[in-house]
């Protein structure tokens, strides 16, 4: 079959092929690993004669090394090279202190998930709480089901305690996803075998069996298996227990270094170690889970990958709790940049170019500030270049560099050479928010597009913090209940600040309060409370503005947490009180504050409650199940 | 001699030894290694009969495993294990975008890298300006020149390029020192050698080779050379270089991971490659200097050491330009917790408990925040425990902990039981502040103290927090040129925002200016701008107010960048614009915004200058003099 008619058929999703482009080709029989071959040049691609293709079925940018993702099966992948990229943002970082998200906000994170890459996504914990659950749901449901031209579905998981109640829990959330998961653990280390869970290391073993089967009875035949705290565990007893669960259908045996407490040699020595006195687990997938407790968990992770773990659990930004995770982005730009070189091949199904949106839409949900040195993703990780006169980086950019900025979806201002200001049109300001790795439409676009108008109106030229700024005001909001009218403060060295505030409510009524009190925000606030009668205390308040000269968009966040009831289970078991956080922008200080907090309320009040009673009912009587 | 009347006397430094108390000893022979001993839990310590020692000199919190650190000598180590910590905070870290100290914020961290127990302090880079020169001086008259009783003192180092007139401007200002040290550096890799320093390989060696004599003919016996770029230069070249500059006196071999791009494993190699292959290498020390690019600075310095390097170069939170450097903390803790176990015995002479209190000031001087979830000294770090009711927390701490808090200067309230109010004297004052790892006395504790009651009179409860802003607010601040005497503001949705201030300058006189902008800080700034007549540019605001309720403290930081004649030399050949921060709290936020402006203006004004073109000329002059 020739291949000249196949580049110009309809069949491509770009219009024609361009010069490194990657081809995709359908084998004649399916099951078989795709090839993909890099586009020469601009020159036509032929097929060679006895072509053992099909079709043509895409033309894309050509991936790393012009390598493919392996067709996905859950207990194997034919490529012994590729690494799957499993994020846990939305389950391990989302429990982490003060990063509670809504459901929207799940589920925007989850699509953005899905473009970047991401192999399986663990979409919460869906026994924490009628409200994880449902956002679990709806993941499955839309970003679990958008199979694209490739075949590329992200799986989605769901993490259950070992027992049926959480189990179905997660079953009855994942189970729409057109790959679904359910990730289930157990504590296997000395210490939390005698003190958490008082269980002997036989009682602990049936439970850990029983249940990898009970969750492949429901019908879910991708299961994974967690040992908590395997770092710290009895190396025979783990390498029993896995067997066990080998046997009793898990597909995915992840590895835990629960307390950050391994080296990198000694976490690659103990995935060896698994990898060599397990019976039977050539037939599954080894993953790591590294935290961060000693500044060591993507340098852990990478060495369990050397050694033969070919799924790793990671988060954007490497939020989590304590120290956090290893960093999804750091994992994968070090195995793109030396994965080749070092690590024996391997390489990730990962597109680098969505690193930095994802990363920057996590930042504003989570309420997770980075440091300025964060690696990868930290607003000076590539600061060595901008408008720093330097005689090599001048002469040869790479005599510093390693990884580009656009490698990762980040394009600079002076470079583009795109000012905005107020005669800027929508093409323009779309097309900088898209350099900046904003890939807005619809009405968001419309809404922000407004909002830089009435901003440019007042500011002579608008930087790309200002754009951050407006975009973090607009894009990433929760639902309305309660919207800002106006306020008016007085406030100084007097001692006496005062607010006036106007809020409308959901039927558009107006209510207006005025209030004293220690400064012009505190003043504020209690002036909102006095409209919204909601009882919540202000646990953080911070505000940015970085950007040049002191008219800037300062963009003002918040962190309260509300009544007692609610309330969410911990993974661990632990109760935890829900916080919420609000961002606002605006170039003055007072009314961005103030924006932020009525944010902040709106989330609480629009977020589904479970009452503490309901859910120690539910954790006693899973504890008897077991 | 008898010990019971020694554990009375008035040497001890504290008033008597408690349980896990070390007692450190002097010798007869006071140049033999001084021993320690714990005090076994509160009863008196008995010397044997035939006592090798002459007195008990003091009597502090035991170091780890009871080790003691090694004596001095530039290019050996008394005791295999023993690694030096080398904290490069004051150069590397200081020359990082927005970092930049006054020399009296230098010498404050200098005193307090000190107490830490750094071995090898690295001031700066005095070839950058006058200022850098002079701070450098200052550190090392006072700072190098405090031996305390078991004979510590820290070396002071001043970062030098590979030509005569740095060296020279390094040995000005380290001379001073009980122990000077000159690091001079030039780089290895092709790309460098080819784009940046246009040099052929014999070229380079030979001036390297030239440049390590001109330093010890200088008088200097403690020389250290770094082979820039070393992790992507040719190996047989490093070898060549490193034994030429070993022949030519260097006393430390420090061996950068310039752009961060080494794996663990890779990095570990390359020391070892060195070690094994380098002519005269156990006559001096070998050194690791990891960039944080990929998120492996700390595994790459561990798996350093552990191939045989025994200097470590660090900074305190990791900062650094891009993504900074090896964190000191991380690279500490992971010795202390498991250098045992798995670094085959190394051990470092860290006094962890000040980890705390030097993670803060370096915070607060170099502007650079901390993500909640940094390892070790980020705000979450050990969130686990606090306020959180989880089961197995409760049962067994050590079922998540590796490290308490207590381990490296953090205690909390809860812990201590301690509520400060507006009533709390002095006492509970200075004591709390101390359990926060804030060691402050004088006149800087009564100024604090007078703050405190002010607030107090507010204020039902002072939180940590608010004490913590308090202390950046009071203690970590510049000479005074211009102070706030009053603000006032009125400002919200009304887009008229205005503000009269009043300053009062150095005479005592007082000025008065009304502004308006679009918005309170933008009003006020403007009216600031009025009086004080100097041109600078708002490059970063931020504001924070990490406390429970919505009557916090807030502490404001501005970065501001000054007219064009404040200028300095970054290590690689460019020229910098120097960059200023500030900070203010209050609890009003308008107030706190204007006292950080304020403070980041006197800050420039009070910081000494060079003028670019003096710089050029020396750069030039250098170059030839190689």
């Amino acid at each position: 079959m020739a291949s000249m008619s196949m580049l110009t058929s309809p069949i491509f999703s770009r219009p024609s092929p361009t010069a490194g482009d990657a081809i995709f080709l359908r084998r004649n029989n399916p099951i078989s690993s795709i090839p993909c071959f890099t586009y020469n040049n601009g020159r036509p691609f032929l097929l060679p004669k006895s072509s053992p293709f099909t079709a043509v079925i895409s033309c894309t940018a050509a991936p790393k090394g012009g390598r493919i993702r392996p067709e996905y099966i859950p207990n194997r992948i034919s490529d012994p090279n590729y690494v799957r990229i499993f994020d846990t943002t939305l389950r391990d970082g989302e429990q982490s202190p003060g990063a509670t998200m809504t459901s929207k906000e799940k589920l925007d994170i989850a699509r953005q998930l899905a473009k970047l890459g991401v192999d399986i996504i663990e979409a919460g914990f869906p026994a924490a709480s009628k409200d994880d659950l449902e956002a679990v749901k709806s993941i499955a449901k839309e970003v679990g089901n958008a199979v694209d031209e490739n075949g590329y579905v992200p799986v989605i998981c769901g993490l259950a305690r070992c027992n049926k109640k959480d189990i179905d829990s997660s079953w009855e959330a994942v189970q729409y996803a057109k790959r679904p998961r359910i990730h289930t653990f157990i504590a296997t280390s000395e210490i939390h075998m005698k003190y958490k869970l008082k269980k002997t290391k036989e009682e602990v073993i049936e439970t850990a069996r029983s249940m990898v089967m009970y969750a492949r009875s429901l019908g879910c035949d991708d299961v994974e298996f967690s040992p908590e705290d395997a770092g710290r565990s009895e190396r025979e007893f783990l390498y029993q227990i896995l067997g066990e669960v080998i046997k009793a259908g898990a597909t995915t045996l992840n590895i835990p270094d629960t307390v950050g407490y391994n080296l990198p040699s000694e976490f690659g020595q103990l995935i060896a170690d698994i990898k060599a006195n397990t019976p039977g687990i050539e037939n599954v997938i080894i993953s790591t889970h590294c935290q961060n407790d000693l500044g060591l968990s993507t340098a852990n992770t990478l060495s369990g990958a050397y050694a033969g773990a070919r799924q790793l659990e990671v988060t954007i930004n490497g939020i989590g709790e304590r120290a956090g995770n290893a960093s999804l982005e750091e994992v994968v730009m070090a195995i793109k940049c030396r994965g080749d070189q070092i690590l024996g091949g391997l390489y990730t199904g990962i597109t680098e170019q969505h690193i930095v949106m994802t990363s920057k839409m996590v930042e504003e949900y989570s309420g997770l500030h980075l440091q300025p040195h964060k690696a990868i993703v930290g607003a000076n990780a590539f600061a060595h270049e901008s408008g720093i006169h330097q005689d090599g980086m001048l002469k040869h950019k790479n005599t510093y560099e390693i990884i580009s900025p656009e490698d990762i979806g980040l394009h600079r201002s002076n470079e583009s050479g795109i000012v905005l200001g107020k005669l800027s049109g929508r093409h323009a300001f779309k097309s900088r928010l898209s350099e900046l790795g904003y890939d807005i439409d619809g009405k968001e676009l419309d809404d922000l597009f407004w909002r830089f108008k009435d901003v440019a109106e007042k500011k002579k030229v608008i930087t790309d913090e200002d754009l951050m700024a407006l975009v973090s005001d607009v894009v990433y909001q929760t639902e309305v209940v309660w919207k800002l009218g106006d306020v008016q403060v007085t406030c100084g060295t007097l001692d006496l600040p005062m607010a006036t505030v106007r809020l409308i409510d959901a039927d558009g009524e107006e209510h207006i309060a005025c209030a004293n009190g220690t400064g012009p925000v505190d003043s504020s606030y209690k002036a909102v409370d006095l409209i919204v009668k909601q009882s919540a205390t202000l646990l953080e308040y911070s505000l940015n503005a970085v950007t040049e000269g002191i008219d800037a968009i300062a963009t003002t966040r918040v962190l309260i947490r509300g009544e007692s009831v609610r309330k969410a289970t911990h993974a661990s078991g632990e109760t935890l009180d829900r916080t919420f956080s609000g961002t606002g922008a605006g170039m003055d200080i007072v009314v961005s504050s103030v924006r932020a907090y009525v944010n902040a309320l709106n989330k609480m009040l629009s977020f589904n409650t479970i009452s503490s009673t309901d859910k120690k009912v539910n954790t006693k009587s899973s504890r008897v199940s077991t």
